[in-house]
């Protein structure tokens, strides 16, 4: 199937237009046209090359929301014109213990990512979402719930699932204490997510300033990290923290925070933390964990739970030609709190 | 109640006699005459202020082993002539959520220490079991079940118990893949109460040396952490890794051991630890503890356990006057693998 969309052709160079071929439909797959895409921080650090998994041309994205234009001959989930989402991954081996209990993104053999993997049929090279159409296993596509705003949904692919997993992992519900530092697009997640499983939440910042964003996007509090005193009194009064900065960074203000056996989790750095005490994981049997995005069948249960609940991440939508600017905006965190490409402003002609 | 041992004077002077007094016997508290009393790194520690809460002069020792001589007028679990033990704690608030349930070591208000504390009722220091005598709330008494060596069972009051504690937090058990870090007074303990727990255990070690050591404490396999073609055919392979290092170190080599949602427990080092990267933790959701000691309920398990599976500590007996030289050996980690003062060496009159 001929498609087109926006790749990167190098690491430096601006995403620009480009024309390519998606896979002919297998028997258990599903073609859609996409609607929308989430712009993810990951998408900027594929494009640039940072971990080393790139090729080029690459098209990044992969908070996908889309429709159902054609179904493979075996497909049973999904009809021409559902309403669907794809996000991190578009296969695993299915076979392993992690892939059999519904942890995809933990499989032995590493999932298929939607970008910078490669098929495991055919080997070529995944491209993501900044493009019209996609077509992928109808095992690796979620069901858009009745009633969730498509063009807000996309985000929940990524930012959504990778802060839900961990609250459901760690068991956050009614009465639990969970704090989140950072509030991006992954942060402003983990808010909305946790106050909607019946947490207390509060967000930790360097400063006062996002107080009243904290506090509108449900936070009981905004605890400022740089104010020893508060720091101090707060001490032991969380049992979870997701910790969502995207750069290495020091962990030993947060660690006091955690009660006995309280966990944080790390969900926003993927490479360097800086070097810590273990005075606080030995005096108060605590913890610091790691959480990867999450599997299929917990990402539908999120979908699901957002529906339900009506929680949205904060967009801003963009054409497709804004993406630059968007990747120059987002790394100097200039976005409240996601930016969504509307892909009805990709046109052929442009490609 | 007068008594006599060895304390540090100072930071830099070696340890000499000292004669001194113990509290007069409140209502609950029993009076124990000291057999053995095992030598942990904390004690040199303590004896030179490395943590900062030393005040001289100061007698250390918190693996402890007596015989009841005297009980206060209102204790019931204990009577003269009982051979008893005690460990890193003499107090604890007794009325926090910790300590009901029976984790003193996470007392709310902090634990009070044999050494380096302060008692929560006089303020006086605590002194620690490098002495004739201890007179200790029979709270914080452990009965010595029959069949246990005395001589050799006083390091379960401190290395065993740190080992055994994360054992049981992490639900070590038949099957389990259980990796020990260091082979020294910590880790030959958790070597050998994973085994008894029914583990299989692997020792991690720098180089092949430690192999028949390793094999004969009833570890399955010495694994070389500098052979790297090793360590990646590990990849993914231990339930839980106990570090038992008591320095600051690297713990890169050791993340990608832990299979999905493993844990390493850190009992070793209490202080800075070195820059990690999080790749292993997202992408295995594993995560990094740490573990104090244990509670007084979980000491009198382990000390039943022991004496239930025949597990004692590789002990070398010193007599009193050898302690200096013992701590500059330990210091080489040149001990095999704890040494024990035999407290019959210690007269009246040597101090």
């Amino acid at each position: 199937m001929n498609t087109f969309g926006y790749a990167a052709y190098s690491t430096d160079s601006p995403l620009a237009p480009y024309t390519f071929e998606r896979r002919e439909l297998r028997p258990d797959d599903v073609a859609l046209e996409i609607l929308y895409c989430g712009v993810c921080h990951s998408d900027l650090h594929t494009a640039r090359n940072d971990w080393g998994m790139s090729y080029y041309p690459i098209v990044p994205g992969h908070e996908i929301v889309g429709r159902v234009i054609e179904t493979g001959t075996q497909v049973t989930g999904f009809k021409a014109g559902d309403y669907v989402a794809v996000g991190c991954m578009v296969d695993s081996c299915r076979e392993c213990d992690q892939c059999r209990k519904g942890d995809e993104q933990l499989c032995r053999q590493g999932p298929i990512y939607t970008y910078s993997g490669h098929d495991r049929i055919s080997g070529e090279p995944t491209q993501g979402g900044y493009a019209k159409h996609l077509v992928v296993s109808e095992a690796f596509c979620l069901h858009m719930p009745e009633g969730l705003d498509l063009a807000k949904a996309a985000p929940l692919l990524c930012a959504g699932i990778t802060t839900y997993s961990p609250l459901r992992t760690w068991n956050v519900g009614s009465g639990s204490r969970v704090g989140v530092i950072g509030l991006g697009g992954l942060g402003h997640m983990a808010v909305k997510l946790a106050v909607g499983l019946g947490a207390e939440v509060t967000v930790l910042s360097r400063s006062a300033d996002k107080r009243a964003d904290a506090l509108a996007l449900g936070a009981a509090r905004l605890l400022v990290s740089a104010d020893e005193g508060a720091m101090a009194e707060a001490a032991g009064s969380f049992d979870l923290i997701i910790d969502t900065v995207p750069a290495k960074h020091d962990l030993d203000p947060y660690l006091p925070l955690l009660d006995v056996d309280g966990t944080l989790v790390i969900v926003g750095q993927l490479g360097p933390m800086s070097d810590f005490s273990t005075v606080p994981l030995l005096s108060g049997r605590r913890r610091v964990a790691g959480s990867p995005i999450g599997g299929i069948r917990e990402t539908q249960e999120l979908l699901d739970f957002c529906a339900k609940k009506n929680i949205l991440p904060d967009c801003e939508m963009i054409r497709m030609d804004q993406i630059n600017e968007a990747f120059e905006r987002m790394e100097k965190a200039d976005v409240r709190y996601r930016f969504v490409i509307d892909m009805a402003s990709l046109s052929a002609a442009a490609a």
